[in-house]
C-alpha cells in the first residue's frame, strides 16, 4: 500500500477510532440520534470538515453538512450516517463519511476545484436505535420526513421533536432542511458491505447495483397450551412445532431463488416454560430481493406455507404486515462511472445488490444514487468485531477520487 | 347424581371455591408455600378437618395434618397439596385434600372406625412456585428433604428457612416432620388428571399405573449472528433453523413410541431482532415415559439428533442435563384395590400413567403409593379455566370410600 490513498486511509482509520470513543455506553459503541455521544462526534467531524476546506453547518434535524465549493453551480452529494446501533462496530456509517472527507481533503491538498460543489452529509439517524424509525436525517434532507414522525417517543418518553430541540435544532423548521438548490448531480455513499460476498470473491470494493426491496411481517401461531407431561403427542396442537416447520419452510423457499434472503430473527414462545406445551409463538419474517416481483412472489408463497402448516395442525395463524420497501435501483450512469473508476484503479469491479437499507434509499427520491461497498471481515456488522482493512479503505478513497474526476467530465 | 356422594361432592366443590379465594394475587389464584394465602387456607382446611372428627396439627415445614383414629395401630395416608402455581386453577391439589376430608367425614357421619387410622395430608409445596423446588412438604414427611434446600431463596431473597420460620415453623426441627410411626399402609392421592385421556375415553375417574420418569435438558445451539439482508442463504449458519429442525425431530421421536411425551416448551433466540440472523438459541427439552428404559433410549436418540443437526450446519450444540427422575410405579396391590373399588361403584376403571409429578413421588420412598385421577375439562390445568365436574367428584368420593372398605379387609 503506497501513495496518497495509503496515508489518507490511515487517517480515515484513526478517525473511525476516535469516533468509536464517542459513545453513550462506556466500553461499547452506542451513538444514538441527538445524543451526547453524537454531539462529541459532531465536534470532531466538523473540525475535520473545516480542515479539509469545507464550510460546515448543522441542519435542524441534526445532520452535519460540509460544503466544498466548485467552479459551477451544481452539487454532488457524498456521505453516510454517524449514528449507530447498540454495541456497534466502528465502520457502519462513519467509514462513508470519513472516506468522503478524505476525498475532499485530497482535492484541497491538490488545490483543486471541480466543476461542481461537493456536499459531505453526515446523517443523524440511519439505524433508528433511539426512536425505532430510520432515515430521520436523510428523509429531512429529501423532504420526505412526515411531521408525525416527530411525535415518536424514545424509551424515556421524550419525543423526536424534544430530542431535536435539546440537540439545538428547531423542530418547527425541519422543513428548511429539505434540499432547496438545483437538483444535485447525485448522491454517492461508501459503506462497508456488512456481508461476506466481497471477502469470498477476494475483492476490496464492489459497486452496488440496487438496494433490495424488503417486506417485514409479524406472524403469530396460536393454539392451546397444555401440560408437557400429561397431554399425549397425538392430542397436542403445539404452536412451536408449527412455527418450527415454518422456519424451515422459509429457509427452503429462500434457498430456491438466487439472491433471495429470508430470515426469522425473532421468535417468542408462550408460556415459555419447560413443562408447558407452547400455546402461542410470535415470530418475525424479513424477506429481501433486489427484484420486487421475485420478492413479492416469495412472500406470497411463505405466507401460504404459514397458513397451510397452521391448518394442518389446528393452529391459528395471523399475519401482520409491518412494512414494505420497494427495491431502489442505483442510477445506471453512477454504477457505470463507479465501475470505470474501480477499473481505472486496477480493481475488478463486480456489481452486487445491497441487502441492507441505507440513507441512499431516502435520497433516491431527491436524486440519482450510487454506492460503493468496502469489504469487511467475515461479513460481520452491527457488532464490536466489525472490521475493515486499511488497504481496502485506501482502494475506496482512490476509487471515489477517480469517480469525482470522471463524473465532472462531459 | 344422587346419594351421599352427591352431597359430599357439592361440599367439595364449594370448599375448592372457598380455597380459590385464598390467594396472594387479587383476581387470580396464586398460593405459594408459607404465604399469607396459605395461612388463610390452613384456617379453612383445619376447621373442615376438625369438623370431620380429625385432630389437626401443622408440622414444622408447613404441612397441615389431620388424623382420624382407627381401631388399630396402622395408618393409611391420604392427601395432596394446597400450594398452587401462579394464576392457577381451583382443583390441582385442593381437590385431593377435599375428597380425602369428604371420605373421612362420611366415616364420621356413619360413626365408623376403620381397623386403621387415616391421616389426611395437606402438603405445603408441590408446585415449587416460590423457591423453584418441589415436594418440600412431602419430602419433609418422607425424610428425604436435604438441609441444603432450606438455603434456597425466593425472588425477595428470603430463604426457605426464613419462610418456614415466618410461617410459625422451626427450620431446625424439620427432621421431626419425618414419619416416625410404623410403616404406613400406603399413600393414596386423588388428583385431577391434568390431561385429556379420561375425557377422550368418557370416564369420570382412572387408576394411575405409574408416575412417568422424566429428563430435563437445556440445549444451546450456537453459531454466528449475521445481517438478515446481507448474508446470502448459502453462507448462513442460522442457529434458529437448526433449533427448528430439532423441535421437529423431537416430535417425530416422541410420536414413534407409545406413551412417550417430549416437549420443547422454552426457546429463546439471540439477538432476537427481526434483522439479525439468529446466532444462538437456547431451548428446553422435557422427556417423559412410565418405562425408564424407553425414556432413556429416547433421550439418547434426541440428543444424538441435536448433535447431528448441529454438525450438519456448523452450529455448536451444548447439552446441559437439568434433572432426571426415575419412573415411580404405583403399588400393584393399591392399583388393584382402586380398580376393584371403581368397578364396585359401577365404573369402567382404566389404568393410565401420570405424566406429571405428584407428592406421591416423594412419598414412594416411605410407603406404597396409589393415585386416582379425576377427569378434567379439556385436560386443562395450571390455568384459571381448570375445571372438574361435580358428578365426577362424586364418583371419586364413592371410589375412595369403597377403597377404604376394601383396604381394611384381610
Amino acid at each position: 500500500m503506497t501513495g496518497a490513498g495509503a496515508s489518507s486511509a490511515r487517517v480515515v482509520m484513526e478517525r473511525c477510532e476516535l469516533l468509536a470513543a464517542c459513545s453513550d455506553e462506556p466500553g461499547a459503541i452506542t451513538r444514538p440520534f441527538a445524543s451526547a455521544a453524537m454531539r462529541r462526534a459532531h465536534e470532531l467531524v466538523g473540525a475535520w470538515m473545516r480542515e479539509s476546506g469545507m464550510s460546515v453547518r448543522r441542519d435542524q434535524v441534526g445532520n452535519l453538512r460540509g460544503r466544498y465549493e466548485g467552479s459551477g453551480e451544481a452539487t454532488l452529494l457524498l456521505g453516510s450516517h454517524l449514528d449507530s446501533v447498540r454495541n456497534a462496530g466502528r465502520y457502519d456509517g462513519p467509514l462513508g463519511v470519513m472516506v468522503a472527507i478524505a476525498a475532499v481533503e485530497r482535492l484541497q491538498i491538490a488545490g483543486k476545484r471541480l466543476p461542481f460543489a461537493i456536499e459531505v452529509l453526515a446523517f443523524a439517524d440511519e439505524e433508528g436505535l433511539r426512536f425505532g424509525t430510520t432515515y430521520l436525517g436523510s428523509r429531512a434532507l429529501a423532504g420526505s420526513l412526515e411531521p408525525v414522525e416527530l411525535e415518536r417517543r424514545d424509551a424515556h418518553g421524550l419525543t423526536v421533536a424534544g430530542a431535536v430541540q435539546s440537540f439545538g435544532g428547531d423542530p418547527a423548521r425541519i422543513e428548511e432542511d429539505r434540499w432547496s438548490g438545483p437538483k444535485p448531480l447525485g448522491y454517492v455513499e461508501v459503506h462497508i458491505e456488512q456481508g461476506p460476498v466481497l471477502e469470498a470473491r477476494g475483492l476490496p470494493v464492489g459497486v452496488v447495483s440496487a438496494i433490495a426491496g424488503q417486506n417485514r411481517f409479524s406472524i403469530s401461531f396460536q393454539s392451546e397450551a397444555g401440560h408437557a407431561g400429561t397431554v399425549p403427542m397425538d392430542r397436542r396442537r403445539d404452536a412451536l412445532v408449527v412455527a418450527a416447520m415454518f422456519v424451515i419452510a422459509v429457509e427452503q423457499e429462500a434457498r430456491a431463488h438466487q439472491g433471495l434472503v429470508a430470515t426469522v430473527g425473532k421468535l417468542e414462545v408462550q408460556a415459555g416454560a419447560a413443562n408447558v406445551i407452547p400455546g402461542r409463538v410470535d415470530l418475525s419474517l424479513d424477506v429481501r430481493h433486489p427484484d420486487d416481483s421475485i420478492r413479492l412472489e416469495a412472500c406470497r408463497r411463505m405466507l401460504a406455507d404459514a397458513h397451510g402448516l397452521g391448518d394442518s395442525r389446528g393452529v391459528a395463524v395471523q399475519v401482520r404486515p409491518l412494512g414494505e420497501n420497494a427495491a431502489v435501483p442505483c442510477a445506471p450512469r453512477l454504477v457505470s462511472l463507479l465501475t470505470r473508476a474501480a477499473e481505472d484503479c486496477g480493481q475488478d469491479a463486480i456489481q452486487l445488490p445491497s441487502g441492507a437499507g441505507h440513507d441512499a434509499v431516502a435520497l433516491s427520491s431527491l436524486t440519482d444514487i450510487g454506492m460503493l461497498f468496502v469489504r469487511c471481515k467475515g461479513g460481520v456488522s452491527h457488532h464490536p468485531a466489525e472490521s475493515a482493512a486499511v488497504e481496502d479503505v485506501a482502494v475506496a478513497i482512490d476509487v471515489l477520487g477517480r469517480f469525482l474526476e470522471l463524473v465532472g467530465q462531459p
